[in-house]
């Protein structure tokens, strides 16, 4: 593992579409739910940066002009929050990949993406945990980040969708 | 109660702002989270009906065209699966005001949200739901919504957002 390293945070281009999948898989891999993904980059590049844009995505690149040299993202949008009346930046993936942990990529990622809600007049910034993943709990409550333990979030996939929408009103 | 009840299920408008936040804070105090809200009509606008625009909303109205009549509302917007690669929609607020539950505006609200779903190709839909709300399980049980019990949002609030903002790398 480096112990040291020069990387710079910037947006994601269309051009990173294929390593930005390539890392969520990576993701999915650590999460224990490699199953779970059906993501194409023909679906990331129409939904991210097509007609309507659902995500946006900070990446951690290490390379030069003529190399882009990647060790993490966070990708992310904005909800609203109807207590506040204010958006919420919601991060839906933060990730460093193993070989540069500990080297504060995932704090400086975190840094940019409050500096971000702040000119955005978030009222909120949230995101979800496993919860088993305990060096994680530990990184965000050492950044005075509050789990929300009295909620649970449910979910329909696509075919109870589907069935939902054709059942009798 | 009502036993049966006209209404149409429509999208809100800015004319329907200030009803839509008395709707907030009726639900809030359903949620003992009255102390939590701080939105103010003036946000609600800028946010929903301004140059951007976080949120919509559908509402059961059982009025004319000369008043309506607010019996429920349902506040959605877009979030985006990277597992899925395809967007998620996202129901922030569901409320049925206390005097007319039991007569299936809740369950229309949803029926309509899972066709605006299916239409913008959701791969899920997802919403939190408070763990003592056990009316609310078990009616979501019955349209097929799992429970993702193994995840706890995180939330960083406005100071907390302000102090990693300013935090040094």
């Amino acid at each position: 593992m480096a112990s040291s390293i020069q990387y710079k945070i910037r947006p994601a281009t269309e051009e990173d579409v294929p390593v930005l999948l390539s890392l969520v898989k990576k993701l999915a891999e650590y999460e224990k739910l490699s199953h779970e993904v059906t993501a194409t980059s023909i679906l990331f590049r129409e939904n991210g940066f097509g007609k309507e844009s659902y995500y946006k995505c900070l990446l951690a690149d290490g390379g030069d002009k003529s190399q882009p040299r990647y060790f993490g993202f966070a990708l992310y949008f904005f909800t609203f929050s109807t207590f506040k009346g204010k958006p919420t930046l919601y991060l839906e993936d933060l990730f460093v990949l193993p070989d540069f942990r500990g080297l504060g990529i995932g704090k400086s990622l975190l840094i940019r993406l409050a500096a971000i809600a702040r000119e955005k007049k978030c009222g909120r910034m949230e995101w979800a945990v496993l919860d088993w993943n305990q060096s994680a709990i530990d990184f965000y409550k050492k950044i005075d980040a509050v789990p929300m333990d009295e909620w649970t979030v449910f979910r329909l996939d696509e075919k109870a969708i589907f069935r939902l929408a054709e059942s009798p009103r």
